[in-house]
């Protein structure tokens, strides 16, 4: 009898429909001859009104008490799946992070994971049951509550999987899997079957909002299997999983847009060690997240830094900026209508033509490129954030992400889909 | 430096406005040189939403699963009162039961306290902080989180005054304290001063309606004084305390009155040992719960039995009664429309005039008695529903309750609420 984990988002359980369609779900699982541990989130909208009724009291509460706040969301749900799975007559039984040892450090409101003590969800497991778990939340050595921040509940499912030693986790959301492209900005943007960690975390980081880049590290790290799929239908999803030699064939697996990118460039900065550690030093003291770092040649003692940061950074950006260049005696130009438009996929590393092909799709399509920023697995243009979306169609068309991929690359997902196969 | 254990109910922390007044109340408190921990119930209104969730998903949800959805409601008012106490500057931490180690049976949905951990709470205190912990709930040696049942925020406030050795615990509620008798009847009722543990477990068990008698009765076992006050203003509310010798001055403290009752009378019942012990045990297994039973003499190899319920349980009593009276060749009567009025006061075991007294009272207002129960320390009447309201008055003024007690009688109240004095 193999484990099958599943998680469900908020939206997933946010009426007593849903939980009941969820708690089918997760019976169907186990009636499969699975044992079935359920992560649930808070019911779509009870986060936003816990923390509206915390803004009621004050701007600045605690992060300890919010987190104590907080984790009644998930708590709520638990309780309510576990009275519907029983009221369906399937034995269940809910578990809060305390309850089951999820063990976090003390960085309240984004804690990381230390440890799972999973014998009691076992003692469950083992007497038939269907363990739910609260994702989310965790607790510190001295019980106190934490949350895990964003993308906390996917790291719940993946902590949990690892630690049973799962054979699959499956990430239940609102639509049928990872996407070649946002299908709604590119009409023919097809599901992708099988992607690697590596893939999938350039996708996540570059704008792919579906899965939170923790979970997919925290996979990676413990080789666990991610399917995410669609709740409303039966439809096979994405498998996300360890890069195997055949996946070499695909050059790129997907393209990925984020919008709202701001550029700041420094010029006439002095030209001497240490200056460009100073300003990011200064940037990252201030907790402003930077997107890119460009770097360029240094020219009659004064050199020219820029970086882009998301848009929502902007504001304290500026404030810091500003007092950089009175130090530094400097000039800042803040450019903030620009858009990055990525292509990702592990086959770049054995293939020399990739940047050309992108490069020359936009070009056709006019489209001006403000810079270039490479990794091993990917390549990313800044460009105008009105050309955003064309250029997201050109480059998808480009590397052919509409069609179906080759055979070999079909069979090999299919195998790795049937992991899970109910 | 004392410690005070300070209880604010759920209309007192219902908003944002009343959490912030509660929470200044307990500021106020501990800048008086006081160790402060402060008790809470879920905010007004939030535990019937989280049973109206419940019942959406089925009729007959698992205990366990109950109490750990409910338990949600204290921990939201612990850290939104942490959060406001923060807010006004005062160190603060909230604590679950299961952070303090308030352990409990496994009976869940009315589970009792077998032990408190205090080391925690202790150490809060010793820190400087006010510590805010969530009533009604325990958890179970292996971490079940269970809820008290009925009352229970009260029975956590005495529990924890108990386990700290606290010099008073304060109960804060919507009225000023214990009254002669309920002031919406009888508007010359009088706020009672001072009050033994055991007239206040009479007046809570016939009708009183502000304390319930389990944690009177926690509070009699440790011996730990409950200071009932209003939330609302800064007066001295009521002391129940133990029982001291000068207190028999005072012959009635309160009168109380229960309507909605209904008595059945069986007649006919055979008259051998066993039936009415039969009749009593059917009762129970059927979780129905007696008010008062009344026996009378047997006549002709027939014996009559009567007893009262409150008409909340007439339905299923009238289910077990048609059984019994099939099986025993017995016929029941049934009233509906009855109620009870009753006097309380120690000092009754001193005097023998007082159950005259009552009597020529109710006889003075033409005031047909049904029926009297009596124990040591009171004087019951059962009598038609209309009658009710003036049969209180009529009783409350027999005993001069409306006036101030004697100069001892006072005196002694102003030393014991004096403990308390901020």
């Amino acid at each position: 009898m193999s484990i099958v984990v599943m998680k469900f988002g908020g939206t997933s359980v946010a009426n007593a429909d849903r939980i009941r369609a969820a708690a089918k779900r997760a019976i169907d699982t186990r009636n499969a001859h699975h044992q079935v541990v359920m992560v649930v989130s808070a019911m779509g909208g009870s986060t936003d009104e816990l923390v509206s009724l915390a803004a009621q009291i004050t701007d600045n509460p605690p992060k300890r008490e919010m987190d104590q706040l907080l984790a009644t969301g998930e708590q709520v749900t638990i309780s309510l799946v576990a009275m519907a799975m029983e009221a369906m007559g399937s034995p269940a039984i809910s578990f809060t992070a305390g309850q089951i040892g999820i063990v976090t450090d003390d960085v309240h409101t984004k804690a990381k994971i230390k440890s799972i003590d999973v014998q009691r969800l076992r003692a469950a497991l083992d007497a038939g049951r269907i363990a739910i778990v609260a994702g989310f939340q965790g607790v510190t050595e001295s019980g106190a509550i934490t949350t895990l921040g964003r993308g906390g509940s996917n790291v719940t499912l993946v902590a949990i999987a690892a630690a049973l030693g799962a054979d699959v986790c499956e990430n239940y959301t609102d639509v049928d899997g990872i996407y070649t492209a946002d299908p709604r900005i590119v009409p023919n943007a097809r599901k992708i079957e099988v992607i690697s960690y590596d893939e999938m975390l350039e996708l996540a980081s570059l704008g792919a909002s579906v899965l939170h880049s923790r979970a997919v590290e925290f996979a990676k790290m413990y080789n666990v299997p991610i399917h995410v799929r669609n709740s409303q239908n039966k439809k096979k999803g994405t498998m996300i999983v360890a890069e195997t030699e055949s996946m070499e064939r695909v050059v790129v697996s997907g393209v990925a847009l984020k919008d709202k990118l701001a550029r700041i460039t420094l010029r006439n900065t002095p030209d001497r060690p240490g200056v460009a550690a100073s300003i990011f030093q200064t940037i990252a003291t201030n907790r402003i997240v930077v997107d890119d770092i460009i770097q360029t040649i240094a020219d009659n003692k004064k050199a020219t830094v820029a970086f882009t940061v998301d848009i929502a950074e902007l504001p304290e950006t500026k404030r810091v900026v500003e007092q950089l260049c009175i130090d530094l005696d400097c000039e800042a130009i803040i450019e903030d209508r620009l858009a990055k438009v990525s292509a990702v996929g592990m086959g770049m590393r054995a293939h020399t033509a990739v940047a050309e092909r992108m490069f020359a799709a936009l070009a056709a399509g006019k489209i001006n490129i403000q810079n270039i920023t490479t990794s091993e697995i990917k390549i990313s243009a800044l460009i105008d954030r009105g050309d955003g979306p064309r250029a997201l169609q050109l480059v998808h068309d480009a590397f052919d992400l509409g069609k179906a991929p080759s055979k070999p690359a079909r069979k090999r997902a299919a195998r790795a889909a049937g992991k899970s196969k109910k």
